[in-house]
């Protein structure tokens, strides 16, 4: 299990805007029902499979273009961990329950 | 008004677990009021005054060298948009909205 | 034909100096005829189909754990551009002959 | 001593090509004489005090807005050593020499 950053960014659309691209990017996922999504302010964090995972990201960089962009900028960060289960609920209660201490 | 997304990552500190750094990085945002703090799984999205938020990652990067790491590899992905006011809600809401659509 | 960078970092592995998986990384490519490779202080960059560069990321990101290290940070940044061929070479020359312009 | 990579895009500005962007972000380091630039394929890549590599930073950050983009999307490195000195040169050589190795 490997939890993975994702930022796509189409570049020359004319539009300040992506979010509809953003949006739609995330309709990909809709059908992986082993993928776990946490949309954050700057991209879409995926929990699951690692190979799942590219291979969802793989159609998710289409999109865009298939919206007409002719230029993607597509940014993913892999954090992979073996020597124990990491999802994406447990890294946010271990940060926090260390931020709490005083 | 900008959306600055942070990861920092020690690096040959013999442990695999960086919470506690990261933990001890986010103690910095404590005393900095005009930035608005989102903790995600990959790191910390920041919002506020550009120059604030690099002043203060400037000193979240310090924070793992303060605690003994003497090599450290940060990220920072910065979303500055200038023809209308962002936020880390008004963001999340327009991809949400835009989700919801059938 | 895409251009893409990647970045491993392993984590906690006790030594701060990360060239021998980075080098081992680069050894998965001497097979790889059709994906050029650039070396650069940051990471690599590559050049060549999409797919062929991202199944072969996901053999490099798959070294550091083969050498024993139980968690790795991938980076990844994916440049795609389909209203004209881009190549390293073209890109570097495109962004040099506008800085030698007075 | 850090190094940093930097990678700026202009979203919205209705043309693919970006490296007239980014030959202006460049020119902003024409007067930083404590800084050295290497130029990638995705990037630009600087060595130097990270205080002073920062500071460039946030002026070429600001080069597209002067040229009439909206909205910038900036990604920034740092690999910050302390154990021993790192330089852009060496950290190639580095890794050139451990992959020359059979």
């Amino acid at each position: 299990m490997a939890i993975v950053e994702v930022a796509i960014i189409p570049i020359g659309t004319g539009s300040t805007s992506v979010s509809q691209y953003v949006a739609d990017c995330h309709k990909v996922l809709e059908y992986e029902k082993n993928i776990k999504l946490a949309l954050t302010p700057m991209g879409s964090v995926l929990e699951g499979d690692l190979d799942l995972i590219l291979a969802a990201v793989r159609k998710m960089h289409e999109v865009p273009f298939d919206n007409g962009a002719m230029r993607v900028s597509t940014t993913i960060r892999i954090d992979d961990r073996r020597d124990k289960s990491a999802s994406i609920e447990q890294k946010l209660k271990s940060v926090q329950e260390k931020m709490d201490q005083p």
